[in-house]
């Protein structure tokens, strides 16, 4: 179809032959924030392995560890929550948006244009010293989840809330996406909540994080870098995944039928959702702590056909293909028991990864280069110029 | 500051000696769009350098040629011009958006998130289909510079203007930002917008090419990509340079000032704009081609005092640097001459390399894979957990 050109390029290239596509096992910056390791540790937030995090901090910490380096003591903690609520306003901008944006609307296209809308409203996006975008940061934490809320309740036409001022942030969150918040249920929730945001907050240089970091490595402002986060996040080889296993439970229904659907699947090789991950080959040691906490709320609910799916399809990918949930697939069991409406999920994702996206922005910034790689020319050779009158 | 760990992640990476910051002279993927070439060529779009397709093709022809691979014949060229007057139009939540955005919002903001809003109306942004994401680029192709006049006259308070179809591409925007169409000057400053627009709509894996690349590989939609690429574009390593280059003729005023302002600052180690580039180290084909327009358009316009300004910055600079202009610098003469507002050179970037994008994120999807690369750790090494009420 097409030939490589015979000339090379006179700038500089790697070797050729080390080219790997989609930049798998290629370093692409430096970073402070996490490291992802298959070993006993599984992941660590600046240096904090992710199983401690996970039961022992609510995600406010975990917010505060990645964007501050250090994990907030009880006054640290106090007035980074109290920001989080003072902050929880939208602009009139987002108002009128939210007013006339269709009820059809994708929520990750309007907390896209939600947060570049933000970035229109804050009058001074030239600034991008590390005070400024920390700033913004816990600005953007605390108004995201106003936004998918919203949306939320534009389309049910249910009665939008305001975050309260006793509420942990994950507590604030269920409240807002279902209402719920005082019974012994809600609280159960709300703790699994919490898990998950931590496990999702950050997880190297994955797709979207990496969008955020060449974006902000021109030197644009924040809104830019996490836009770019957002829009990237919503395709389904990134956060639309959760999703996508929660309308495979949903499809499969009934434990009896897991096994059968699973097999039947597996022999007209369709892709089971929320098995395997680009960079953790031998397994997600965040599956294994949702899923802890996935069959511990199916108790407190009472309800475990979630679970028992779920158990199943492991089972079954594990015996036939090898294959290791990753963070998705338990989490997809959680949210259903929660019943947060499915076209939330990525969404909730962003509520979370926010903080990782704008840890590493302000990494990036803090130490910029410029990306600007180069490509491999697959196109045509020289070709003669035919003006327009003789072209066929 | 920061250790790095010793222990060593479990997934295979790339010898990290091998790391390039910035991705500099990485190659990240393959694409047929443009070679970029030091040599006599200096450019390629698909096979054909840019000199010809700048001397000889209007814009329409080449964003034709960027979307669809090859030079269009008369008839579709005709089709093609007669679809970018008839999508010209902007959808209600645009003119909502429009109608409450503040005055003094950046245009690039604007435009942004005007993208994002446009994915917001796009009823079936799950079909990223070749051709749903042809249909969509031409679409902003058409409403791009819809947005950007708008924008303009919200804040001038003129009235907006609709593109004729007996104008050119060139010549509906230079009638939309500045009201000019039937008089010779105007057909003469519409030919060199034409240039400009040619030569800036590709340029290989540049920051926002690539930020809308990665964005895309997740098979997320054409609207998030692009809205990527926009929040990149606006940096000022990137697309603000040909702003920063008309800022620094109207700071220096005068062809008499010229040479003291410039060995001044070079003596103060400022930066000057609009010279060097990450992968031309030896001068910017382009430049060339721009800065005879620009000298031309100068003549016609009995206005010589930015071109003599520019002519003497580029003397100093190659004799005390050794460094050669970049396509920005004499650019930013021929806007300053079409009386375009400044603030409004990025945008103009953007009606041009929205080509480019499109094309960009349609190869990448047509043939993706994941953008997932790895960072190289430098935070600090396993930290033990210190519960709330123990930290310091």
């Amino acid at each position: 179809m097409s030939t490589v050109m015979n000339e090379s390029p006179a700038t500089e290239m790697k070797d050729r032959s080390a080219y790997s596509p989609g930049l798998e096992g290629v370093i692409a910056g430096e970073s402070a924030l996490c490291l992802v390791d298959e070993g006993e540790a599984g992941l660590l937030y600046r240096g904090y392995p992710i199983r401690e995090l996970a039961e022992h901090s609510a995600f406010e910490e975990v917010a505060y560890l990645l964007l501050f380096a250090h994990l907030p003591n009880r006054q640290e903690l106090a007035n980074f929550s109290a920001q989080l609520i003072d902050r929880a306003v939208l602009p009139r901008l987002l108002e009128v948006f939210l007013g006339a944006v269709p009820s059809d609307a994708h929520p990750m296209d309007i907390v896209r244009s939600g947060v570049s809308l933000l970035g229109v409203v804050d009058s001074d996006t030239a600034d991008n010293s590390h005070e400024a975008n920390v700033y913004r940061s816990i600005g953007l934490l605390a108004q995201i989840p106003l936004m998918i809320a919203a949306s939320y309740r534009l389309v049910t036409g249910k009665p939008r809330r305001r975050p309260h001022d006793d509420l942990t942030f994950a507590e604030n969150l269920l409240y807002l996406l279902t209402d719920r918040r005082e019974d012994d249920q809600a609280k159960a929730m709300a703790r699994v909540l919490d898990v998950s945001l931590t496990l999702y907050a950050e997880h190297e240089f994955n797709a979207s994080t990496f969008a955020a970091r060449v974006t902000a490595s021109t030197m644009t402002d924040l809104y830019s870098a996490i836009t770019s986060a957002i829009g990237a996040l919503k395709g389904p080889l990134h956060g639309g995944a959760n999703e996508a296993v929660a309308e495979m439970f949903l499809d499969i229904g009934s434990r009896e039928r897991a096994e059968t659907w699973v097999r039947e699947a597996l022999v007209k090789k369709h892709r089971i959702m929320g098995f395997g991950h680009r960079v953790l080959k031998k397994g997600d040691a965040r599956s294994i702590i949702i899923q802890r906490h996935a069959e511990s709320l199916s108790r407190i609910c009472g309800d475990h056909r979630w679970y028992e799916i779920a158990t199943t399809v492991n089972r079954v990918m594990e015996q036939e293909k090898g294959l290791h949930p990753n963070l998705d697939f338990y989490t997809a069991v959680a949210y259903l028991l929660m019943g947060i409406p499915r076209e939330l999920y990525t969404p909730l994702f962003v509520c979370s990864r926010i903080t990782g996206w704008c840890a590493h922005v302000i990494e990036q910034q803090d130490h910029n280069r410029l990306m600007r790689p180069r490509a491999l020319y697959t196109g045509p050779s020289r070709r003669d110029y035919v003006p327009l009158d003789h072209r066929s």
